[in-house]
């Protein structure tokens, strides 16, 4: 099956329409038609070979939403009309002690990522900025009718990326939360972090997006460029996630945490950062990293968002306005995150 | 009260014998004769000033146990004759947060130390080498009749060090808990894991102390300098003690961590080490310090390790020991703590 699609044609140039061949659907597998695919901040590292050298064209794209149009002859967790989701794996060893265990997105021979990944056939797998996917049932998400297909994207990476740690990290009534960086994974931690009943602040760099943050449901919101934030606040968080993948000065916002206090990176520099060790002694802090979540707990975040209502403000572009697209998610000119309506692919 | 100690007159001098003054048994405190006190790395970095510039003569030690010889009018606690202890703090604010919660190791002013400390009569603390010492009640422990006085001297610190956050996170039947370094922190760690119900392993420089390492309930031990411990051992443990203050490659030792595993450091360098931060992102991994324990918990430590019969393995030295004391410790030529007879102080 040959569909439309949009591809990078190397690590220089802009991404152009194209089509891309997708497997038969095989008897575990789901046919969907996409409806949006959300553009992640990710899709933009792997096509520009950031994270290490690609094969090209590649489709990226990993927060998918649409409709089953086929099933193989062996689903039963789809059927052909409803409204599914795949995020950022489509599949995973199902062998090792952490698949087992229904943690997936922390398989230890590696997940296959949504695009740029080995497929088990071999083949390079071909993100969401498509018509259409074959997945596994197993890796399709139900999206609830309560959320709408352009909201529901990126819940697939940012809403589970965020929702992950503020879950294992019992966000809730009676614990201060910090979430730094007010972006695409920033405002779904703040949505997600005060739906859970958490007290939540945001860090940002400037105060540019106070409203949106009270609006969100932060109690409170610091600029990170005043030096006196990190005294006012000092020994206050019992979670701090780290949306910022720029280096940051860990040790000041370690001294952020009170009494076993984690701070939860999410997106990371390519280079080391120095740790200054003793500043963990006090207050016994703990320094974490957290990636997506697990099928199960991308579903029960589904769930939640329906349940409280929450979504992600989302900018609805055409696939033209793609590579315009890319440049303001690199200027954090976006509030908050683009979604691609793929009725425009293949225009 | 003028009474018999070792001090250290300067930065760069062996240390001498001389007489150090206490202060009057106050309503709150306790008069301890001293009978044993250990030698703690802590104590070499302190004198040499490697820690910060402090004042001299300077008596440190703060690995003491001895018997109760004085109360002051209100102390319940304690009475004379009473085998006690106390470890590295003799006082903390009693006011902030983490003291009102019993973690007076966390106080948010800081605590007094047992040494090198401004008092609140705002004299500088003097320590364990010394015959007696006068200190608020609510800082000195009950030291069980099970435990020898030489080998209750180290848990005050190398006991509750690592018996601390082996208790907080949960070291026991079904973890998998390694100890890095093998010294007077690390064979505690060994003993105290073991006795907790844990799956220990040593992960030593060399193999030199392996059948000490088995016979203090360690299960397995690896060398470190051998490239393939990394491997065999690759998302294995839920906890690791790094009890090593010397620089170490983290992302190898992160390398060992299974799904939610911490390594939690209970040494530090002065210089910061650097952190990939990517490294703790697979297996959902935390790095995390942890500092002495609190009063309840030390406590509970000396309760633990009197019913279990653990104790330090000692070497006990007379006073005029101290200085050659101090080079087989940076020789790492000790198995595994020195213990200074306080009864040798005066003579």
């Amino acid at each position: 099956m040959i569909v439309h699609a949009y591809a990078a044609p190397s690590a220089t140039e802009p991404l152009v329409p194209t089509t891309v061949e997708r497997r038969p659907v095989g008897p575990a597998d789901v046919l969907i038609a996409i409806r949006y695919a959300g553009i992640c901040h990710s899709d933009i590292h792997t096509v520009r070979g950031e994270w290490g050298p690609i094969t090209y064209p590649q489709v990226v794209g990993h927060e998918i939403v649409g409709e089953v149009v086929e099933v193989g002859a062996e689903v039963t967790k789809h059927a052909v009309g409803d409204r599914v989701g795949v995020g950022c794996m489509v599949n995973s060893c199902r062998e090792c002690e952490n698949c087992r265990a229904g943690m997936e997105n922390y398989c230890l021979k590696g997940n296959t990522g949504t695009y740029a990944s080995v497929d088990r056939d071999g083949t390079i797998t071909q993100g969401g900025y498509a018509t259409h996917v074959v997945v596994d049932q197993d890796f399709v998400l139900r999206v609830p009718e309560a959320i709408p297909y352009e909201a529901a994207a990126p819940l697939l990476c940012a809403g589970i990326t965020t929702y992950s740690p503020l879950a294992h990290w019992q966000a809730g009534p009676g614990k201060k939360v910090a979430v730094v960086g007010m972006g695409g994974l920033g405002h779904m931690a703040v949505k997600i972090a005060a739906a859970m009943g958490a007290d939540v602040t945001v860090l940002s760099q400037s105060l540019s997006k106070e409203a949106d943050g009270r609006r969100f449901g932060a109690g409170a919101y610091y600029a990170t460029s005043d030096p006196a934030t990190f005294e006012t606040l000092a020994n206050s968080f019992d979670l701090i996630i780290n949306t910022v993948s720029a280096p940051i000065d860990l040790r000041s916002y370690f001294g952020l945490l009170r009494l076993h206090g984690t701070f939860v990176s999410v997106g990371a520099p390519p280079e080391p950062l120095p740790v200054q060790v003793f500043s963990l002694f006090n207050n016994r802090r703990s320094f974490a990293g957290s990636s997506i979540g697990s099928i199960g707990e991308t579903q029960e975040m589904l769930d939640f968002c329906a349940e409280r209502g929450i979504a992600p403000e989302v900018e609805v572009i055409a696939a033209s306005q793609i590579n315009d697209a890319y440049e303001r998610v690199l200027r954090s000119d976006v509030r908050y995150r683009f979604v691609i309506d793929t009725a425009t692919l293949g225009a």
